[in-house]
């Protein structure tokens, strides 16, 4: 059964689920960063995920990518699958700009996390969850 | 038509094609660390592939990660596309241990680059054309 590592549940904030992944926000007001989690239980590389389960995910972070890239007018994503610290798999997606705090350098462990304030945390939330409504599976509840 | 980055070609060492993407070693001696590039022009973002390049890019990712964890009995794979520095699109495939030296921390600037020596270099990039030939479209020449 599938359930979401306990570092993970506390640094974001639940979007909705996809076919194959839960969408979660990553609670740092520096960068606009998704964190897609498939939904497969005692995963840590994406080749040990089915073809089926693959090609899936491989859609699911290309949709997520390109939306977020437009929405955001990024100058370059950033997407990536470590899993050095959290090993549970999950695909970081991460608008970055030319401008922002850690530019050009990746962003984990560059800058400290930066909550979003609660009024703000909740109307990203909301652009977050009306953006992915794109996406057929998409399902907020 | 396709032109490697010229920091990326100074960077690493030709190992071979796919049938999509250009195989190539970084030159860092401190991880094992293959760079796949999509052999498409003025690509910056994997969704400005066509589906059938995505397909193929995904699985070429996918064969690669699975021969460079199980040839060098990784602890965890780091799979990303980041392009901060050089924009061209290329996805990093980084075998890490948990007492390599950047460990847990992602690989990029976390320490200074040190080349293989040259006889090591010989002997990895043999190493690695001879794994890579697993894959069907692998050419060396």
């Amino acid at each position: 059964m599938f359930e979401l590592d306990p570092r993970l549940e506390s640094d974001t904030i639940f979007l909705g689920d996809l076919k194959l992944c839960r969408v979660l926000l990553m609670n740092d007001s520096q960068y606009p960063w998704i964190i897609l989690v498939p939904r497969v239980s005692d995963i840590m590389e994406i080749y040990e995920l089915s073809d089926q389960q693959r090609q899936i995910l491989a859609e699911e972070s290309n949709q997520v990518t390109a939306l977020l890239s437009k929405e955001f007018s990024a100058d370059k994503m950033n997407v990536a699958a470590l899993g050095n610290v959290v090993s549970q798999l999950h695909i970081h997606h991460i608008v970055r700009y030319q401008n922002d705090p850690a530019w050009p350098a990746p962003v984990w462990g560059a800058k400290v996390v930066k909550p979003y304030p609660e009024k703000e945390l909740e109307a990203v939330c909301s652009r977050l969850r009306n953006l992915f409504e794109q996406i057929n599976s998409f399902d907020s509840q």
